[in-house]
């Protein structure tokens, strides 16, 4: 796994192959496609290993603890769009989770690993949001899951669709928007 | 433009093709590929045409026209994702919108396409959240930019990333959930 993902950071999506890995890893072909039947599984396995990498806590602030945890999403979604693209180059290899998406949408299988991966691991996510309800930080009434997929979505919606910069300065923006509501 | 919409909804990314729409609107490939040159310039042409036919209106009552516009976005993506999909299949075709997410990423130069669209069209979001703001429906300190990746986000999160549903209920829940805000 770990030379798996280096090879994933280091050549991109297009570039990454199983066989690479195979030879990287000193293991055989057959006992890597025995595991990950394709390239898109193997991907998905390396992106559920990096996020794994982010401890998720509540630490009684959840506005530090939100930041913190979106700027660490930011983190990995940067590593993983910048990934195999030679320098100052600009047009550039497909970042990872926009190929991520499309082979997810593509191909039942991945995307029912992609959609379980982000389940479990956003699971850990709502428990914090939970906590910080039921010690009073956020109201009563909050909707966990729909507060998760504001924060969340906003940083894959510039990502993948607008392409507007995500920044430390944008997650402070988001989670004082997130928190603070907009009626007036 | 007509002939290519109907083509690409019911074909599917895969199976849409410039040559094709060329038979279906009696016109010369070449006039074709002279203004899109590639399948994903003109994939992207259809996308934009259709988010125009929704139209963005301040009436009043932010909370209605917020859901409304909502609803229409949920409806174009659902058609694009069931585009091209045989009836009772599992393993299917891709979503439209995961495969211009990922030629977006791919290609500078339909990146700068698919940014430029959703840049115009989100400022006439931009313009109705600042005029319920003007009115006194928003507060003050809003930042309409966010707000929107907040309420947007979370459709397209739901739709690429996790899977989980997205409905006019999802949406009833997102909306409150935006205006309110979550903090205690």
């Amino acid at each position: 796994m770990q030379s798996a993902g280096e090879l994933l950071l280091c050549h991109g999506y297009d570039r990454f192959s199983v066989d690479e890995v195979a030879v990287r890893a000193g293991v055989a072909k057959t006992t890597l496609y025995r595991r990950w039947p394709t390239k898109d599984h193997l991907v998905v396995a390396v992106v559920a290993r990096m996020q794994d990498e982010v401890p998720v806590a509540y630490r009684n602030d959840v506005r530090a603890d939100l930041t913190r945890y979106l700027n660490a999403i930011v983190d990995g979604l940067h590593r993983m769009r910048l990934a195999g693209r030679p320098s100052a180059s600009g047009d550039t290899s497909a970042g990872v989770v926009a190929e991520v998406a499309a082979a997810a949408a593509r191909h039942a299988d991945i995307g029912a690993a992609v959609h379980a991966m982000f389940l479990r691991r956003n699971a850990l996510v709502l428990r914090m949001l939970e906590q910080a309800r039921d010690a009073g930080e956020l109201e009563k009434g909050v909707d966990p899951e729909v507060v998760f997929d504001q924060l969340a979505g906003a940083l894959y919606y510039r990502l993948l669709i607008t392409g507007a910069p995500i920044d430390a300065a944008y997650v402070d923006r988001l989670v004082a928007s997130v928190l603070r509501g907009a009626s007036g």
